[in-house]
């Protein structure tokens, strides 16, 4: 049996996720691809903390060029997170004929265009389902089984925080910055909260879909953007007297080739599936001219959910690098 | 630019609407691509009906093995339904090097291991997204972004006929056999209703699943079946009164490799995702341990959605194709 090498930058929440579906499903991934997948490497300063897995000492690393640079090293899976210097890691990784697996939709949404080039003029692949909505397999759809359409809208509830947020609202009569709190003690929320809250997350993965399904590039800053922090206590009672729920939604619309888009707080009919989409769940509808209406539902966030779709691109570059043969 | 030629066996319902899609969105399957794809020829008696299509009546054959045996058809697309002689056109495709596409639950369900088995020996690709849900790319997520999980459960609605009388019974207080003269006017039923409200269709579907999600073979014939026909006023009155809706749901569970699988009309709460499936559409819900739940919607039957999945197959096995050069 081949093996396949991985380089992992970063063992934080998503990173040590993915470690597990690796560990914990190996059998059937080692089937399904009939290669062996080895961590190899992992760049990582906190080596001594506890995250319920078992990593010999020997595969960290400090040094990005240890893993960027290694000629071991076939897939290169980015889990830092942020702009930089994620950005700069993959395109060396590609530059060095790696291919990439990541999730962070924050340096693709910024950087798409220096990052798909690299990856066409190198010849490898690069894949970032856990970019969006999490764990739902909602970018492999659109670029695969769904590619004899065309797309003409997408509506998503694609981030958990926020959809937490307004749910506890909705069910419990809570203000805003009461379940704020409890979200940031529950680790719903970060901190600070201000990427999920005021919809900047949601406008990076908004431009990903997009790029994707209407093969456009809208800066996620050029997106208009609406969070959720001036939601009110009367908003939500105004919107349950109507029949509706409050969502943060994003939305984007292909009318022959014109564009329009925003991520804001949104009525939405009860009867609608997006209303059923409760707590940190995320879903994403989409509308193509074949298929109609489609709606993918799942978490879109979790350490071991969104680590089942890092492993998923990771199996399906290794299918098709042994297709290559 | 390279050229994919398709042999298509049947232009009924799903046949005309598979040309349509490849017709009306032949712009984005080329690009996608990067290949021409053309309907060579078309194993079809009923050459004068007006479809809605533009065919080239040279197109037209009655002989199979003008597309079975044709040296020039690199992908055949079986859309005859039924066991026979489906089964035994796609073998000999298959055995002629050619990549088989097909709807056909029935036959699948029916003779998987010899049509797996000689797909496998003649190295040749055989898909079929659309024997399940129609335009919803159910086989496809579990056969590619969701191999990184192990999976403990199914539960789908993966009827339209059935899901439909049911809602309208539920919405309208309509009686079985009123709700049954309406879907057969409708065309949602057919005259000889037996396949979809015993339920016959439904485990086909189920058996097909199991089969790609638990890599388990039970025989159709062998899942306890209840149809819907027994179903009445009454009951849904009751379901109602308890807060939930009477739906025909396929379930199987893996329990560490032990099974258990059926399909009947089922209580589901109002508050579960699959009570607010309604009408026409089809959902299927998925438990990985990885990915935990999620659940895929959309319209399960249809020329163009059912079409969208024909063709999303034939893309994927073109870009196959390419990648191995």
């Amino acid at each position: 049996m081949k093996t396949i090498k991985i380089g992992l930058l970063g063992l934080g929440n998503i990173g040590t996720g993915t470690y597990k579906v690796l560990e914990m499903n190996r059998k059937q991934i080692e089937a399904a691809t009939n290669t062996k997948v080895v961590i190899e490497k992992i760049l990582e300063k906190d080596v001594t903390r506890d995250r319920g897995i078992n990593v010999d000492p020997a595969k960290f690393t400090q040094e990005p060029n240890d893993i960027l640079q290694n000629p071991e090293i076939d897939i290169v899976v980015e889990l830092l997170g942020g702009k930089e210097p994620a950005t700069s890691f993959m395109l060396e990784a590609m530059k060095n004929k790696k291919h990439v697996v990541t999730a962070n939709k924050s340096a693709i949404a910024a950087n798409y265009d220096a990052l798909f080039k690299s990856a066409k003029e190198n010849d490898v692949y690069f894949r970032f389902e856990a970019s969006v909505g999490g764990g739902i397999p909602i970018l492999n759809a659109i670029t695969s089984a769904l590619q004899g359409n065309e797309f003409n809208e997408v509506m998503g509830i694609v981030n958990g925080t926020t959809n937490y947020m307004l749910t506890q609202m909705t069910e419990n009569g809570l203000a805003y910055d009461d379940v704020l709190k409890i979200a940031q003690e529950k680790g719903f929320a970060e901190a600070d909260p201000t990427d999920d809250v005021e919809g900047i997350d949601v406008a990076n993965k908004l431009c990903i879909l997009m790029l994707l399904m209407f093969n456009k590039y809208i800066k996620p800053e050029d997106i208009p953007t609406e969070g959720i922090s001036k939601v009110t206590k009367q908003q939500i009672e105004d919107a349950k007297a109507q029949g509706c729920k409050i969502k943060l939604i994003a939305n984007a619309k292909n009318y022959d080739g014109k564009f329009e888009c925003s991520v804001k707080p949104t009525l939405i009919k009860n009867e609608h599936p997006l209303a059923g989409v409760s707590n940190e769940f995320n879903a994403v509808f989409v509308k193509g001219n074949a298929v109609d209406d489609l709606m993918f539902y799942g978490r879109g966030a979790g350490a071991l959910p969104t680590g089942s779709a890092v492993i998923g691109d990771v199996i399906e570059i290794i299918r098709a690098m042994n297709i290559k043969g």
